[in-house]
């Protein structure tokens, strides 16, 4: 599984979604990555299970590059699709620093860590893309298939649109 | 503004909202802080402005104990009615340090941020009660007042009642 | 074992050192916790055993207030001297937190943890008082007793009196 | 800038040492960085100026991969050689995520904040080489050249050598 394609300065998306394996879910989430990857962009996801190792597999099948944020202690915990675990051991507190990695994020069907991860993104500024949304979050794009979803987010990057700020979100 | 009343083991009560300073909420803090004092819990917020300065200041004013969980690295920038800041320098972070801490939370209004920390205490099995909710999360509880609120939110925590689990929650 | 004479923008003073029970750590740190709540000041530490413990014992025996900042998710693992037990579940990223949140700080022998904790106080500009030192670290200062210790690091506050920067400290 | 002769499963080393350019650490940062780079290995650091700067822009020279775990909220402060920015927003917290992410560390130089990364992974059980160190810490190996350091890293990680443990490290 080499490298491919990757230079620095290439856009970096989060992929965000449920630990659990719902076979919709994952599907979306091994297309996005391969669309992420085939994009040239670099997949940024939580290093688990679910979501983060289908997203994970799909960006690697094509030569693309995956780094891995982890809750726990150790890069063994890493998925086996992870190029680059990082090891936080912060627990959930990992999801503030996923929304700041990356450029922007897609959030694939979700729980209430993928919430909360919305919600960080929203609150300092980055675009969130939703493939199967759970919740309805204003300022989220919903997108329907994960073509549309990578070409929306990469578009948000180029762009630099920015989501809606909440009337009154706090400092 | 002396402390009274406090023992060790104390419920820990979060108050979250938005740092703005919307009049109807600021109300509505103010009197959810001195229910929370009153009944002898401990108030702990994210130690800045709006509705964490209003619910702070409603527990001083009947001799209650506040803890500020700042996102800065100084203890300085906390408002004058916490009387334990703690400086985390972890920005959006520190809202895992607030759910991790308080035994329940109460939302009063809130954006983006607020909303994040709904998503993360409901992702560790922390109730969440909320007035004038800006966003319908499933496994929040919605009060009408702030003594209902308070109510509500100490008997979750006398009952140990937990939030319902979405079914698919990420680890 | 209630609270008395601590006023809001009271001194934080951190105490820190081993986990382990070795006796006379233990004996300085409970003459620390007691000399930090007799002079008026706030005992902040990292809420476990061994110093952490007995320095919040001394503590509570004459009344004083203590936080406890702890590397786990739950309140519930804090020494039973712990007033305001602080969860952050991010393991040794604590100590980062204990240095933010105190004035000045105090250490009592220590090991590898202490020393993480030292240095970042000294990184950040807060001056470090010694008890029985277990490493030599430039810019910390030795004190011979509890009392010298306290009072050292009562006057650091005071004054302002910040540690020398090392040459080569590192943004 | 390609990447090449990176696999999953690639030892991970940590460089670690100062922000400012000494221009003595500088030449060494370079010859450490290269020399991770030739055996294959990924070289972390905090993405900074000096030390991180320099072993990041040996590994490039080489065709190696670079990550860098960022103090502050934005991967454009990443120094040029980055690959792989990450974007804590933790400051010093930073440190921890630093050490758990690598198998091994190489200290160059160094000042308090390096030697808080020193204490943590001895804490945690990371082995550690130095180059010119600047403080004394029982526990970590002195290496005489960026060959001997990398060398000496790597064993560690193969062999899974650990650190001593101090008598009376704290929890």
């Amino acid at each position: 599984m080499g490298m491919e394609r990757i230079e620095i300065g290439s856009p970096i998306i989060g992929v965000i979604g449920t630990g659990s394996s719902r076979p919709d879910f994952a599907k979306l989430a091994e297309e996005v990555g391969r669309e992420v990857a085939r994009k040239g962009a670099v997949l940024v996801c939580g290093g688990l299970g679910g979501v983060m190792t289908e997203a994970a597999r799909g960006a690697k099948e094509i030569g693309g590059v995956t780094v891995g944020i982890l809750p726990g202690p150790k890069t063994a915990d890493a998925n086996e699709f992870i190029d680059f675990p990082i090891a936080t051991n912060m627990g959930q507190a990992r999801n503030t620093i996923i929304v700041h990695t990356a450029d922007v994020l897609i959030a694939i069907g979700g729980g209430y860590g993928t919430l909360s991860e919305i919600a960080l993104a929203l609150k300092i500024g980055k675009g969130v893309v939703a493939l199967q949304p759970q919740f309805q979050v204003p300022g989220v794009v919903t997108a329907h298939t994960p073509l549309e979803a990578v070409d929306e987010a990469l578009t948000m990057v180029i762009l630099g649109r920015k989501p809606l700020k909440m009337p009154e979100s706090r400092t």
